[in-house]
């Protein structure tokens, strides 16, 4: 070390060192919010802190908030109020430290809001807290109107809340703080200004993981790019208690392996200089009447013979309620879908070893999927003509802040088919009948650290939603000392693809699984497998040795309704109404149609799979019960998979024409590859969920075609 | 019968015979062609002929055209030296009677293309023709510069050629001079004049199928719709003899079912009346400088990184040959795929009585897929700036005619997203990169009589390939007594679905059978299983109990390269090309990401299973051969199943680091919903072929975000 190294090195210990003795005894929040701040703040003689540029704490347009819609999410009025009604709590005043975990909208019960219409009387408003107060955690009601704040019963189990955004930060931090750490990093020649680490949940595998929060810190060198991410100081894990940001462990496996180059890593516009390709001429989705879609007071999404309910979580990211679509034969109103969204993230990667095997995230009840999801870029997250909806989150203290952009609503046309018919040559009738398919997109995009996610819900004029989710982003690498492949003799043994020089992209897999409370013409619905089978006719019968027929299997109760997919044993799964049947007596439903099926292969007794046991089968049913909302259980940081989805459904309650629930997980099996360094082209999937006898025929039949009259006249820009 | 319908009768049944007598003595084909005509023309008495159009024959545009590339279709100008050939060639001028099934291009070697260069001479020109004559298969090449004509040896196998629609209109209307059909068409209350009628291929089944060209023909009433489709007269089943037009058999079976209603069927926006729902504002993609497309000399497609050949085919529809991208890296134009085409399709119907059993389509060997791909329809089949092709075909009689619009090109952006990152709150950098995703289609659109498929080939600038089916037009649905499922019994035996009164849509199956010629970076390409395998570390190695590794098995002959894909033992299956590699010593290559699959679940020795035996597994790879195409044979038309892909697999010829095609099958169960009901809201599914390891690194990291300034600037239109 030369002596300026050494100089700069004990100053930013030294700095390091009393920002963290100001901070620790201020964490998580003093009861004064006013010194919390600093915590965010950046030192200034860093070169990190001039690019690194904390969310801005940002009020625009939603001071003036008011509810409109039971489902409404709570407003910045709404969670002041309930910081107010907190702080002056018993539990809140009798306390050192706490933090705020999640304040969210405590919905009313499905019938008050089923019997809710616009113009009546909100019923009362009420949120949902989680704490942690005095390193206990607790979930309370907290009636805004009355003040009156009550404890919540949610069960003994394993786990925490939710992270909040200040225990990511100051983890990322707090090594900082420990000589040895300091030292390591020195050793491996890389300037402390130079470092990014980020915050790794760690899992649950035994007594270590219990009775403490604690996390993971994996550090990367930024030196040269903006994407530290392909630089990581492999071998090098950081075990800290969250709560008092102390350094428990540090382990150090990697000091031969090189840190991989910058060269090439940086993917941002303006760190390609001159070599822009720019492939095609401008395109673009044009409206010049507009987009077809209206948002009613704020939520209230009105599109072609659609309505939803639209809001923004901090954990699940974007929840449709109500989904409702308009029957072309009697203009009634028919409900669809009570409440969908992501639920759970599950994302374990395939490395056994030490700075690896913890590595198995459940991005939304772990970090917030919500609050995860940065502003959309318009014209490139969102098409022109998209509305964007804002986020307003409370922070680690209570105080709301205002997530922009965080949502967006538009038309899609992207030149597909509604339905078509020609005459063919054969009968040369003169026919040719053509309808386009216009969609209704709602997207988030969720930065979990280094993966994107975009979540697509896709709404069609025949009924089917298409809920898509789209993988991008930076791969989660692993530093090696190998340049080439001809150096490895086991290529099965480097855990992943190697991406470029001392680069490994590590296998792991994405399963998304998603909450679909499905209310099929009312809430008691029942799910149906129908299976196809093959059939043989009796000799004699026909010419035919065999043929499908289809078999309707009513789950009676949940056990029946543990779905793993079979390619020769399929079925289709619809969830029906029975009590209701159309015209010619078919009962009307919804069907699930599966895509983007990835199984977990992992062993079922592996830890990080109890924990994500809510992947051990495709579909599931549960009935409705308003406590079973994540998969991974309500808590799920550091959870034992004590209350997990696959622990309810054990249970083996009955579902026949009962109010249910489906699950469906979308799962991607990720084999890295180059084309995946250094960001990742987007790779996609989706289901579906597809009306089935649910209209009595084809409810897009009158539907017009495009006519050249109404298309628009374009004119290149003016710049251009 | 009353007095007048009588008459009717006599005089109609008369006319059809004198008619039939006329053209009887004259088909298939007499030399002296003039009279041939005389078989498309519609009665003029008759109402059904006032609403036929035959196709008109037309020659616009085409007649100057001259082949520019070695693997340009044949031109008007050619295919007419071809007839004028053949006219004097002692085959045909010895016969009474000739059918030309096919004349299409003999492509030259594949050495000799790859070799050619735009400027060179181009390799001599010839043409692979299929006839019939007297009763006879004869394949031939005919080298349309010298007049030589070959006869090719193409094994001894079952089946006839691919029908003319000659073949198919014709026998729609022979049933009509028989005097027992139309007792029983009006013993059914049915006017003649509102009779419109399928030719049916029946498949094979044992002896007999054999020894003639037969097929069925199935009626429908037209009275009050022009979706006769849903409107069946069930369990009447003419069999005919195709040379001869005779009547060989006719069943009737469905006495007792009544003919469905016509109300409420009519699709067309003519009919629609004041009923239209017009349920958004004009939505269109717009390009104000127009396409970056450029279609050098008819059939060179340029667009972005992408290069390829673009043809129509009679048999496969849509032909896409030689498809190479460019590396943003070396600027090198690489060789991706050689050829790629939809070559089979297999549709088998899950009813095994007398009138459905052998409804088993294989809708390119029997019909011609490319034969029955109608004109598009501009802004609904394909957006605004679309560029169309058309097809230029040989009739049976070898006359060149035009099928406009048969093909488009377009390019598309949906909103989608190229790829992105945001950094989290967690590190909290101020970056947003997005790139959106544009991408260029070649769509066609078969009508093979009610069902419409529509075959996307989409290019995107990373490199992926997308090749989609949708599934739209008509079900074929089957007359019942009954008119609501309250009467039902046994719903399973009812074959499908209860769509409307008197109406069940019969379960049935799709399969698309697609044919990919690969040459990854040179013709030389090995097929490479990269199984995912669950692991267990040893004893202490890791707090993990299981994780996923990659294990490489490469193909070495056939059989190991017959795929049946399974959930729970997932693999890539990459087509690498083992003498090149990448940078850091990956094998370059491409993978095939399987989706839209369902499996064939008939019994394997089931007659139209053998015939359909290239859907008994998903994936195939087979050396490359000239002449297997056909993943149904040559001659697919009530073929036995001796020449299908399963055969030529079963020889297990060697194929690592050879010149391979990989086959791929899209496939859907349709169990019918009322939602099909008139006409069907498009399904679709698709599969890909992705880079893996075939650039360096991501190859669209260059490319550009969105700029406000470089979207158009558009206006309603003025007539809106």
């Amino acid at each position: 070390m030369d002596s300026k190294t050494l100089i700069r090195f004990i100053f930013f210990t030294f700095f390091i060192a009393l920002l963290l003795l100001l901070t620790l005894t201020n964490i998580p929040y003093p009861l004064s919010l006013s010194n919390g701040g600093a915590l965010l703040e950046c030192a200034t003689n860093s070169r990190r802190c001039t690019i690194k540029q904390p969310p801005k704490p940002t009020t625009r347009r939603h001071t003036g908030d008011v509810p409109h819609h039971p489902l409404d999410p709570l407003t910045l009025t709404e969670l002041n109020k309930v910081r107010s009604i907190l702080l002056s709590h018993a539990l809140f005043q009798n306390s050192n430290t706490y933090a705020l975990h999640s304040i969210v909208l405590d919905e009313p019960e499905k019938a008050v809001v089923q019997e809710w219409s616009q113009g009546d009387a909100l019923p009362p408003r009420k949120a949902t807290v989680i704490a942690r107060v005095n390193g206990e955690t607790h979930v309370l009601t907290v009636d805004i109107s009355t003040g009156v704040t009550t404890p919540v019963e949610v069960g003994k189990h394993s786990g925490y809340p939710t992270m909040t955004i200040e225990d990511m930060t100051s983890s990322t931090w707090a090594p900082l703080g420990n000589a040895e750490f300091n030292r390591t990093i020195m050793a491996r020649g890389i300037d402390l200004n130079d470092l990014a680490c980020l915050p790794i949940s760690l899992g649950w595998f035994g007594k270590k993981e219990e009775n403490r929060r604690l996390i993971k810190v994996q550090c990367y060198s930024m030196d040269g790019t903006a994407n530290f991410y392909m630089r990581p100081i492999e071998g090098l894990t950081v075990v800290l208690d969250m709560d008092t940001k102390q350094v428990v462990e540090i382990t150090d496996k990697g000091r031969n392996i090189p840190i991989p180059k910058a060269d090439g890593t940086d993917y941002r516009f303006s760190a390609q200089n001159t070599k822009i390709n720019n492939m095609v001429n401008p395109i673009s989705i044009e409206q010049p009447k507009g987009p077809s879609f209206v948002i009613e007071n704020g939520h209230i999404v009105k599109w072609a013979n659609w309505e939803f309910h639209l809001k923004p979580d901090p954990r699940a990211g974007v929840v449709i309620s109500r989904a409702r679509v308009k029957d072309p034969n009697s203009g009634e109103i028919r409900n669809v879908m009570y409440k969908g969204f992501t639920s759970e993230l599950f994302v374990p990667y395939m490395d056994p070893t030490d700075a690896w095997y913890f590595k198995t995230y459940m991005d939304a009840g772990e970090y917030g999927f919500g609050l995860q999801a940065m502003p959309l870029d318009p014209l490139n997250d969102c098409p022109r003509n998209a509305y964007y909806m804002d986020g307003v989150f409370a922070a680690g203290d209570g105080t709301p802040y205002v997530r922009e952009n965080m949502v967006c609503v538009y038309e899609s046309y992207a030149g597909d088919i509604g339905w078509r018919h020609s005459e063919s040559p054969i009968t040369g009738m003169e026919i040719r009948e053509v309808r386009p398919k216009v969609t209704l997109v709602v997207r988030m995009a969720a930065s979990v650290a280094n993966y994107d996610y975009i979540v697509d819900w896709e709404f069609q004029m025949d009924g089917l939603i298409r809920v898509k989710v789209g993988l991008s982003g930076i791969l989660m690498v692993k530093g090696t000392s190998y340049n080439n492949m001809n150096q490895v003799n086991q290529p099965e043994n480097l855990y992943g693809t190697l991406l470029s020089e001392n680069v490994v992209g590590v296998i792991h897999d994405h399963f998304i699984t998603f909450y679909l409370d499905m209310d099929v013409d009312g809430p008691d619905n029942s799910f149906v497998k129908v299976n196809l089978k093959r059939e043989t006719p009796s000799p004699g019968e026909s010419p035919r040795l065999s043929y499908l027929k289809t078999v309707r299997n009513v789950a009676k109760t949940e056990k029946d309704a543990q779905v793993k997919l079979k390619l020769y044993d399929p079925s289709e799964y619809h969830i029906v109404n029975p009590s209701k049947k159309t015209r010619v007596g078919n009962p009307v439903g919804y069907k699930l149609v599966p895509g983007g099926t990835a199984a977990s292969l992992l062993d079922i007794d592996d830890p990080p799979q109890k924990r994500g046991a809510f992947t051990n089968n495709q579909i599931w049913v549960t009935p409705y019960n308003k406590s079973e909302e994540w998969a991974g259980g309500l808590f799920t940081y550091q959870s034992h998979g004590d209350d997990t989805l696959a622990v309810w459904s054990e249970r083996d309650r009955a579902i026949e024409n009962k109010d249910i629930v489906m699950w469906y997980t979308l799962g991607f099996h990720h084999v890295p590859c180059q084309e995946d360094y250094p960001i990742m082209p987007t790779v996609s999937s989706s289901f579906d969920l597809k009306p089935v006898n649910f209209y009595e025929s084809n409810p897009i039949l009158n539907i017009p075609p495009h006519f050249e009259k109404d298309l628009p006249v374009c004119n290149a820009a003016v710049a251009a």
